[in-house]
């Protein structure tokens, strides 16, 4: 028998998490040399991805959305990277590391059926097992999807992303720039604009919070001599009526995110007339509906090797070791937090 | 020297346009008998479009838009039929019916550049001269446009259809029918939803006014075991935010006006997040910048015969006899009214 970790669901939150209170760690027992049932493996967690999209799991059960409720008084769970410690299924060796939804546990056992969801990951291109939940999995799959398979962003146009600090907004830029379309981003506080600005290269860095969006975009616009193309909305509310206000006629808006509205109250667009007036196109996705196998190959070929070359900036991520009562996945909705890029759980 | 009518745009209105004072009738004199310029040809009008997007044009020209702003002082224009009473065009004879932007004037001279702007009407399917600016004509092309080219729906699906009345609704009503989808409509009076429903066989219809659009939503996609997957969009405001709330995943939405914004303070729409959490394509257009050769061919090889078959409805229009000082067009902003379908002018 081992003690181990895990991060329960205690109560459903009102607004945004409070640490000890929606999230509460506690300790298990598990006896790591129990035989295994056929199929099942047991993995030594090695990272957890923190999404702002966990939020929307934190609902009573019967309300119904796009992903699963946690289950009260369970351990909730995301996509994480694990190290195979012993098997009793054909498909993992001990010694691999698997990739796919995990248990926030320090160990866990993984059933036969739920292996079937899980990916071996060989990183022969040798990034840090954080980034495999960051810029080389789901938000980086975000990302690429979003500008590469949605926008229809070309050389020569120019693209707004907002929330931009996010793991998705940081591989977009990296996307935006591949292509040769010019970037405006938005982050909340003085440290991440620095970095977007200096380390990322953007080419208008804005503080929402200091910075009136409007103003920003139609100075742009200005400069640019022609409206910019396309934007990736991260957080909808008062920043979207700002896109809508000033992208330019035929405009792509890929929606990926509301981060504005996930906690209270939610923002009332006064605008989206401008939906027909401009003959807009406004999508939205959920990448975990979109990746079939032939687009995981495509983009597990391209994405990590640019990474790991240094053709892309290194994904700026902020590590939080062990499991904590909650306060790491509260950071995510605190936007004055100086810590910032993507968060992860490291366990190793 | 004959005495002509012109309705000319008098004032920038501030909210819904005003009798007499946005647009103000006058008489002013045409010498019929004056040669024609090279390429000018002399036109009778026989019909006048009356359509709410030309309330976007009643603004300071130095606003920017998607269609020009009319001149202070001059008559309106907008989508006609006219009869050649003179030519000095090659490409037209006296005698034959044209199609395209005429000014609210009872004879007007076309100069040979606007000449090329116009279609020679065959009218093979002998339609009354009014449909070919309605169900015919622009809105007709809006309703096929959207049905057909964006909204991909499919038999045994269901659309809401909001401001169905209006020429658009009614020819999107019957290609829905066409497809095997079935139709959720809105209109503004008890006259308007009778029609709805006795004439057009929609399945389901309501009264924005009296009835909740949430309720009836959510009713209609418990009745059918899943919720509708096509939104066609007149009129924005509270009725797409309970579009919004009531769609189906992966739902389409397809815009093609907004009239609850156009006057006055725009309604803010406060669950936009779903545009995300349900993957829905929301898309507007303006069907003067989608309509190519190609288009046009294909839109009237189909509509034409099928009104004239009566394989669609008869086309509801309400019918203004002469120009007037713009009751006719401020009665499209007057949901009240118990005069409803297609409003048109006729000069014959």
């Amino acid at each position: 028998m081992v003690q181990i970790d895990a991060l329960i669901f205690n109560e459903i939150p009102k607004g945004k998490p409070i640490p000890g209170q929606t999230l509460k760690k506690v300790q298990q027992e598990l006896d790591l040399d129990a035989p295994l049932q056929d199929g099942e493996i047991l993995v030594k967690t090695t990272a957890l991805s923190l999404d702002p999209y966990q939020r929307g799991r934190m609902r009573p059960e019967e309300v119904e959305s796009y992903v699963p409720a946690f289950k009260l008084g369970q351990p909730i769970d995301n996509f994480g990277v694990g190290e195979v410690v012993k098997s009793s299924n054909s498909q993992f060796q001990k010694g691999q590391r698997v990739y796919g939804y995990l248990k926030f546990q320090t160990y866990q056992v993984v059933s036969k059926e739920a292996t079937a969801g899980l990916r071996v990951l060989e990183n022969k291109e040798g990034l840090p097992w954080t980034n495999w939940v960051g810029a080389a999995g789901m938000p980086g799959q975000t990302a690429w999807y979003a500008i590469e398979k949605l926008s229809g962003l070309k050389k020569g146009e120019s693209v707004f992303i907002s929330g931009a600090m996010g793991p998705v907004g940081q591989l977009a830029i990296a996307l935006a720039h591949k292509i040769g379309a010019k970037v405006v981003a938005s982050a909340g506080s003085k440290e991440k604009c620095d970095f977007l600005k200096n380390e990322l290269k953007v080419e208008r860095v804005f503080n929402y919070k200091e910075e009136d969006p409007n103003q920003v975009l139609a100075a742009w616009n200005k400069e640019q001599g022609k409206p910019f193309e396309v934007y990736i909305d991260n957080v909808a509310g008062p920043q979207l009526e700002a896109a809508l206000n000033h992208i330019g006629k035929r405009g792509r808006i890929v929606a990926i995110g509301a981060i504005n509205d996930y906690n209270g109250e939610p923002y009332g667009i006064k605008n989206i007339f401008y939906v027909v007036g401009k003959e807009l196109r406004y999508e939205g996705f959920i990448i975990l509906n979109r990746m079939t196998p032939e687009l995981f190959k495509e983009f597990y070929s391209e994405i990590p090797p640019a990474l790991a070359s240094g053709e892309f900036a290194k994904p700026k991520e902020h590590i939080f070791n062990g499991l904590d009562n909650g306060e790491a996945f509260a950071s995510l909705f605190d936007s004055q937090n100086s810590n910032f890029g993507k968060a992860v759980i490291s366990l190793e």
